[in-house]
């Protein structure tokens, strides 16, 4: 028998998510985030947070269900920024949030700054940052993604993956009683151009956790393409193979149509688009937004009328 | 524990192609059939083949392994007709073939034609229809394509196909003498639009064919996205679901580059593809044709020089 599949339910002041159970994939848009973006960090450290507002709008607009926040900015204070930015981002959109930092403080000050229920990102399985980050979680009700690897190292065998995913579900729920539904495990998909044996093991552990433990999973969508041509193809067939093994929702670049059509389609053929609705009006949108464009431009190589 | 995967090998003259085992998928091009085309038809019944010519050509730019030959026209000799193509094609092409036909008479006169090993399509599991059909089989030493439905239904329900699968089974191999091997299932794909349950259907039938018999099975890419907008996407992601559920060929155009893609992305993915040179390779070729075709446009923009 498969284990019951959980549901993860975030928030923002006005609006729910839910991920997993029978609920259409979770896109949770990753560009509020400066690493690797020197000018975005100039401007940071300028006070001019415009880039925020623009990646907001291009993530919500690429069909966002929740937005991940970052603010890593070195020579910035992080736990002032990031509050800084939650409070922003809650006046720009109504999705949830995801509140991304590898400082504890940070964490906390950005959890302190949002109205409703977040998700945090991240945890290992390493005592010292369960220890850390944990009581917040508990703290600010939030969820929690959880990355099962330890100090020692990323394992690659499924039986090691899970033996983590066990350690931190079994410390998160009888030492700070978190229940397992605010458990989302990412089970660290890694690049298939260095190893081609590592897509199947991923598959291999996202069936075990969904079946044996029923927990949401999330990854990065685009760690898998790492070094190879054609990222979004391989980056869109990567997340349609983990949907159907379990994977329930993904940190991803939303403004990449392919990617997302390759989601939004998974969610059809997996049931969990009645009646195809999803699908259809995001092709109408697609169709009328070409045609307005079309029209545009056809307006304006026309001749003027005397 | 899972039955061994079967290896179908199918040949031409001077080529061998194997389904299944740890190969990468088979791709089965169909255009060479003039069902729906009704200039096609018209062409073939005034003795024009050039359009055959063209398809078999644009089916293996487009990368098929394996190319279906399907001459059904009304009021033409489909037996006479099918001979004579099949001997044209194998000098168009040293790609092995599928030789396609509802007309008993017009699959014998194929194979007669024919020089290797090659694809029948299909029986299913009517008995008249495996009475007619496994014996040109066995004596061509052909593999064979069979869908799981009788003469009352085509079953939904996964157990009910299955019963199919082991009936045509059954009596291939023990009745005919035909191997495991040489028995390609098509699963038969439903349209998604029209039934939302079906797509999970299809995979849990797809998963048991290989768990428990390891053969092979194809489908048409092409019926899951019936009636439905963005065919394209959907047919993509289609194959990669069904290839991780067992799905190891398909009757596709290979010359829609998406769908394609999402074929080769989920080789890789799925460890087939070594070191990924398939897919770079892929990649650099569409690159290199690219570059040439901006270069020629270019050419052609340029003002000549004095």
């Amino acid at each position: 028998m498969s284990a019951p599949l959980q549901e993860t339910r975030i928030r923002s002041a006005s609006r729910e998510v839910v991920i997993g159970g029978q609920h259409r994939f979770c896109l949770i848009g990753e560009r509020i985030n400066p690493t690797g973006r020197r000018i975005f960090q100039e401007q940071i450290r300028a006070g001019d947070l415009s880039a925020v507002e623009r990646d907001v709008k291009a993530q919500v607009a690429g069909g966002a269900d929740v937005l991940d926040i970052n603010m890593g900015v070195p020579l910035v204070d992080e736990a002032e920024l990031l509050a800084k930015v939650v409070t922003m981002v809650q006046e720009l959109t109504d999705l949830p949030l995801c509140i991304d930092s590898s400082v504890v403080e940070a964490l906390e000050a950005g959890l302190s700054a949002y109205h409703g229920r977040a998700l945090v990102n991240s945890i290992t399985a390493e005592d010292e940052r369960m220890e850390q980050i944990l009581p917040l979680v508990k703290k600010y009700d939030a969820a929690v993604i959880a990355l099962p690897n330890d100090v020692d190292e990323i394992p690659m065998e499924p039986a090691k993956r899970l033996e983590l995913v066990e350690k931190i579900v079994r410390v998160a729920t009888t030492e700070y009683g978190i229940a397992l539904a605010d458990i989302v495990i990412d089970p660290l998909a890694m690049p298939i151009g260095a190893d081609q044996t590592t897509g199947l093991a991923t598959l291999e552990t996202m069936r075990r956790i969904r079946d044996e433990h029923g927990l949401n999973m999330t990854c990065g969508a685009s760690n898998v393409s790492f070094g190879m041509p054609g990222r979004h193809e391989l980056n869109g067939t990567w997340l349609s193979l983990a949907m159907a093994a379990g994977l329930t929702s993904a940190i991803m670049d939303t403004r990449t149509p392919a990617v997302v059509d390759a989601v939004k389609a998974t969610d059809l053929l997996l049931g969990h688009d009645e009646w195809g609705m999803e699908w259809i009006s995001r092709h109408r949108a697609a169709k009328a937004a070409a045609e307005k464009a079309a029209a545009g431009a056809a307006a304006q190589e026309a001749p003027a009328t005397a």
